[in-house]
């Protein structure tokens, strides 16, 4: 297969001096630079309010590139090559007149104008509408927005709406960056192009799925920020249900944006709402206290810097959910996350049902399950268990958990593993939205989480607490041994 | 699980000095005696011809350790108290008084006699009847015979009789060797312990299935008695068919002999003859010639010490099976096994069929599918082969496949595996036979065996020539590839 050709843009990045551009955004460009994947006259322009000229952008960004490019990486023809693309231009982003300029620089090159939104949701209207005022936008024109789109599904709408306003759904790219993440794709080529995955995918073979993502760090000086959202709309109404839908959709009829989404979308609308009794027994919020974290001891939430002695905000949740259709029925998928817990890990495990017969040590019998477990941090990989027969001439038939597995970095060593942002920005410049969220994906997800965050508000119930390091409250533990199940640790 | 004593047994070894004795009987019941596996008062005495006493003989097993033992796992008192357990008797096998020596020795003891005839089938039927005879079997008496048994269904009826006629069917332990093998068990555990595997394993999910059984040696100075028997005769009709039986039996209800035995049986009537125009299209013959192997130059079969220039043996047979049965019909089993090949290889691989549907790259279908590779030889490990997503960022949605591997001397590193004559010789002192052949088993692959090579025989074809050193005659290629297969490769 020949490389396809990455088409030339003209980049537009908003909060070009933001903490996202810094450390992401311009070493994803970078890297998409080294590996020959922007085309000759794609050009970069910085746009924020501070004072700044070419040369001092340039610089600024050189700089970033110093510090978050591998050593081994940076090489001074690709940098080079590189700073030429960038320019500058200073911008109120309230000034309608002043983006005549963007209309004007991209008038020059012809190119599709591409508009990074690395600001704040709330002012995502104002932008947009002196774009299109200033006649910068046509047809090819697209947009990318980062999270988090409204706070709930009431202000996710007035966000959407304002962008929708300008753009049209096929020019608006949402960014979820774990879709960006190699084993988040390796979803797909796992589910559909194993048959041996692929045709025990669903109730009949599978007893349940655990989806984990968990972080070591607390709320890193943005308790004020952060508090106002919780984990449950910070990393839960985004990255976990993206998650979900990436295991649990149908197999769409190719990998079109739109077979994918569509299919997303009717998982979301399957979601049975955790209401009612199942407030009380299928969800488990969490706030973590003092600990350590680590090796270091660590305040607890409504100890950190700027907290508010009464707050409930949750740091950690874990569900249960349920997928209501054909394939799913029955079939728990368990959800947790959290700050400040025992190991920075994201995984999902996929817990196959045992046969109905079992003809090896009674003993043993509860070891015979098959679970296909991907990993997405801190190592990306896929392993699975399965059972052989313990090798020792004393074991008669005994069996003994074997893990095949599939080390990416160790699999295939001599290659680097993209950052999560550098395939999602190439993925723009091509006019392909398959990693993208639809704007019926955000709302959707909206709708079950703000039933669920309604829910639990009027119980009035405080998080239950943790201590900093450890895996979430006790109760999230037994929350799954009520069914008989664990989470999942490794051998 | 505690570990399972093993009963005290009197071993009498036919056959003390032969070649298949000092290569492999005494280091597996060393290795037996190293692990501890052995019963303070078991016994072995040496039975042969030849002058010996029990010192000349211990010497004799002495200096055959030291030889076929690896330094590492010789230990001065094992070994002594290994030796401690010989003595050696003088007998001449036809001599019907002499073998009253060994039912006083046995008397001494009271534990069951353990009768292991490594000596040409032959001389089976004299040794038993002398054995019963001198009174010296009970009910806990048990016998071990190696292949070949028989030459074809007659003389194989005629062996089994003669053994028959003094010991019931549940004393008698026919060796196969590839039984012992640790991946031969571990497809016990691999199919009905695994429902990931178990719940695809037919027609509707397996597209073929190869068993290969390679060897680099040639006749290696047996050309007379090869020549009596051929490729067929040597691996196929036992070896082969024995890992045909392990892959295709349906689940028995328990892993008692009986259980495991009778589904085997069923596989071997299920087989469809190879007959009339199939003999010329599902069969290949082949018979090396001078080539090269292990980088030296080699002869032909022809031109081997001994050889018969007219002969028709074959060294080499592939062949495609079925099973005509609900689980199997119309999944070809290519089997495939012979001398002087590229390498030495002894593998089973899985091939499960690809899904109905397909959305990747067009020009990646082949590839789209899952292969189970079970290696026994030269490394035992299993190997599932996956499709994952390739990770450059210029491949898009690119497919590669991705080995998930488990090889046992990696994963379990600190463990030797043991030889399957320790294996096979421990079950026998427990008095378990699921891991031996059954009389029906053996007759019922003859009847099959017999009809391939009567008919092959009135076809009067010669063996195709294939050069030492390769993959066998082109047209067993030839004969996979029209089914629209290749035989499995690495990658």
């Amino acid at each position: 297969m020949a490389v396809e050709q990455t088409p030339a843009v003209d980049v537009a990045l908003f909060g070009a001096l933001g903490d996202l551009a810094v450390r992401k955004l311009y070493a994803a460009m970078y890297f998409l630079e080294h590996g020959g994947l922007l085309a000759d006259n794609t050009r970069i322009l910085g746009l924020a309010r501070h004072e700044h000229d070419a040369a001092s952008f340039t610089q600024l960004v050189s700089d970033a590139l110093h510090k978050h490019v591998d050593k081994k990486s940076l090489d001074d023809t690709v940098l080079e090559r590189f700073l030429a693309r960038l320019d500058y231009l200073k911008l109120d982003f309230s000034d309608t007149k002043g983006y005549t300029a963007i209309t004007k620089w991209n008038k020059d090159s012809g190119s599709p104008l591409m508009v990074y939104l690395s600001v704040p949701a709330s002012i995502f209207g104002v932008i947009c509408e002196n774009l299109d005022k200033s006649k910068a936008l046509n047809e090819e024109s697209r947009v990318i927005v980062e999270k988090p789109i409204g706070y709930d599904l009431e202000t996710s709408i007035e966000t959407n709406d304002a962008i929708g306003k300008v753009f049209a759904e096929n020019q608006i790219y949402r960014i979820d960056h774990y879709l960006g993440k190699e084993t988040v794709q390796n979803l797909l080529a796992l589910r559909f192009a194993n048959p041996l995955f692929g045709n025990q995918w669903s109730q009949a073979n599978i007893s349940h799925v655990e989806i984990t993502v968990a972080e070591t760090v607390g709320v890193e000086g943005r308790w004020g920020y952060y508090d106002q959202a919780g984990q449950v709309r910070d990393m839960l109404q985004n990255h976990l249900m993206q998650l979900l839908c990436m295991i649990a959709m149908e197999p769409p009829t190719s990998l079109d944006a739109d077979s994918i989404r569509n299919e997303k979308v009717k998982v979301l609308k399957a979601l049975r709402p955790i209401e009612g009794e199942r407030l009380a027994t299928d969800v488990v919020r969490g706030q973590y206290t003092e600990g350590t974290s680590g090796g270091k001891q660590v305040p607890g939430y409504l100890d950190e810097e700027g907290a508010n002695v009464n707050s409930h905000t949750e740091t950690f949740v874990a569900l249960k959910a349920e997928v209501a259709n054909w394939r799913w029925a029955g079939v728990p998928f368990y959800l947790r996350t959290g700050k400040r817990m025992s190991e920075r890990l994201a995984q999902i495990v996929i817990h196959f049902r045992q046969q109905p017969h079992y003809i090896f040590d009674p003993d043993q019998r509860g070891l015979a399950t098959n679970k296909l477990v991907i990993r997405l941090q801190p190592d990306e990989g896929i392993n699975l268990q399965i059972l052989t027969k313990d090798s020792g001439l004393d074991k008669g038939m005994r069996l003994r958990p074997g893990p095949l597995d599939l080390d990416f970095h160790k699999a295939f060593p001599t290659e680097r593993i993209p950052d999560a942002y550098e395939r999602l920005i190439l993925e723009v410049m091509k006019g392909r939205q398959y990693l993208f969220v639809r704007r019926d994906e955000v709302e959707w997800s909206w709708r079950w989480v703000d039933k669920l965050i309604d829910g639990w508000t009027s119980r009035g119930v405080p998080p239950q607490r943790y201590p900093a390091g450890s895996w979430g409250p006790v109760s999230s533990i037994a929350m799954i041994t009520r069914d008989g199940y664990s989470w999942y640790e490794e051998y």
